[in-house]
């Protein structure tokens, strides 16, 4: 079923008009009368629609998305190379991250000036855009850029569960770290009876910190865990630096009944 | 610390000397006297050796590869476009994969011939190489490729746990299907000191099948669930065919303490 998000969803019961960016996309899918498409305010609330004709809809009730996870999870990245920043950005909202936030840090090889960040920023936009709407999000991640690697630790210290995963850590797994702020990391198959993980009392928060090609230093490291986050191991295979925040966030969705 | 592999591991105490491409490789890092490196058969034992002078190492005593994981999975993919089969074969690899299989499903848009099949499976073989010697991997994953479908359901099914990802699957989870096998899904952080998930009795099998762009026809499904596959859904984001092999390993990782 196609999916477009729009600035705000219409009342229940009444006409909507497809424009811009989503009328293309509806002429390229040749929408017909009568064919059912949902629009998304990509802030988590959705509504289904029956077409009209042509780019006109009929607006359905209102309802939050089902496909949205309920954990918020967010990305702190320090900046990769090239293209492997847009990799994780559209593997990430397929995923369910909540959001997508990069960061300079001391070992980082690509570092953007302040107008290439822009444009990139804008890209990375879009490019989360275009795999909320495929994957079936409710929410569009924002990507956002700090400008330091203080920012991003205090930032992502605020969640419940902040976690930075580091090759150099063999003790604390993700697991352990779950299980410290006492959201049922197993949950019993009876307590999830779907994949959307209803059964949970609260909706957690994680932040989930990652290095680029360099790794971080050991300044780095004392710095975040004095900030509150959580120094983890993401298992004994050194995965690369695109592979590890895709691999840490699946992982927090499989634990908390997302997968 | 370098990695290198070669066909047969010395014996402990003897004299080494590195050939070919392992000497190409070590003439670039400038391996210096003294200096630790591992030496691994790709089937999960290595060596640790000391650099004598140049080329020549001095081994030490053989030992199983502490960063291979316990269980076995095995991923099937339906053969996806162009360089999606590199990416999942080099991350899969870094995630613990024990062997790559892709084969055609109906849907399959891209459907290699036998010679560029046979150089497309050199250039993979070498991709997971490369990937097992940087992620500090035991054994290298073997890449084949079958002929049919039902050979692929046929050697899937072989797994203790063989699981097909299905986005029209919306009831059996994978936290479900592995409690199926009996396989503790969800060992508790006392039983599992390690990453590497000591404290399991025994390592179990997986098999992980997904699709291509297009999916799998309802035939297909029906097929693999004659042949004792568990159809299984990854929640309701629709995933990519190149990030839902990936997220699969990853949750399998995770729920069997790997990660």
């Amino acid at each position: 079923m196609a999916r477009f998000f729009v600035e705000h969803l219409p009342d229940s019961g009444v006409e909507y008009t497809l424009t811009g960016e989503n009328a293309e996309h509806a002429k390229v899918l040749r929408l017909r009368a009568g064919e059912e498409v949902t629009l998304c305010d990509g802030r988590g609330m959705e509504c289904p629609c029956r077409v009209e004709a042509g780019l006109t809809l009929r607006a359905g009730a209102p309802l939050p998305s089902p496909a949205e996870p309920k954990v918020r999870a967010a990305l702190y990245l320090a900046f990769p190379k090239a293209d492997k920043a847009e990799h994780v950005i559209q593997k990430a909202t397929e995923l369910g991250a909540a959001k997508i936030v990069l960061f300079p840090s001391r070992y980082c090889v690509s570092r953007p000036d302040d107008t290439s960040l822009a444009k990139k920023l804008d890209r990375w936009q879009k490019i989360a855009r275009s795999a909320a709407e495929q994957s079936r999000r409710g929410v569009i991640p924002a990507v956002r850029a700090l400008d330091s690697y203080g920012q991003a630790i205090a930032e992502a210290a605020q969640a419940e569960l902040p976690v930075l995963f580091y090759e150099n850590e063999e003790q604390l797994t993700l697991r352990e770290a779950l299980a410290e702020i006492g959201t049922p990391p197993h949950p019993s198959p009876a307590a999830t009876p779907s994949p959307q993980g209803e059964g949970f009392v609260a909706a957690p928060t994680v932040s989930l910190m990652t290095g680029a090609e360099g790794g971080f230093s050991e300044e780095e490291i004392a710095q975040a865990r004095a900030a509150g986050l959580k120094i983890c191991t993401l298992g004994p295979r050194i995965l690369r630096c695109e592979t590890a925040p895709l691999a840490g966030l699946t992982a927090v969705m499989y634990a908390l009944g997302e997968i």
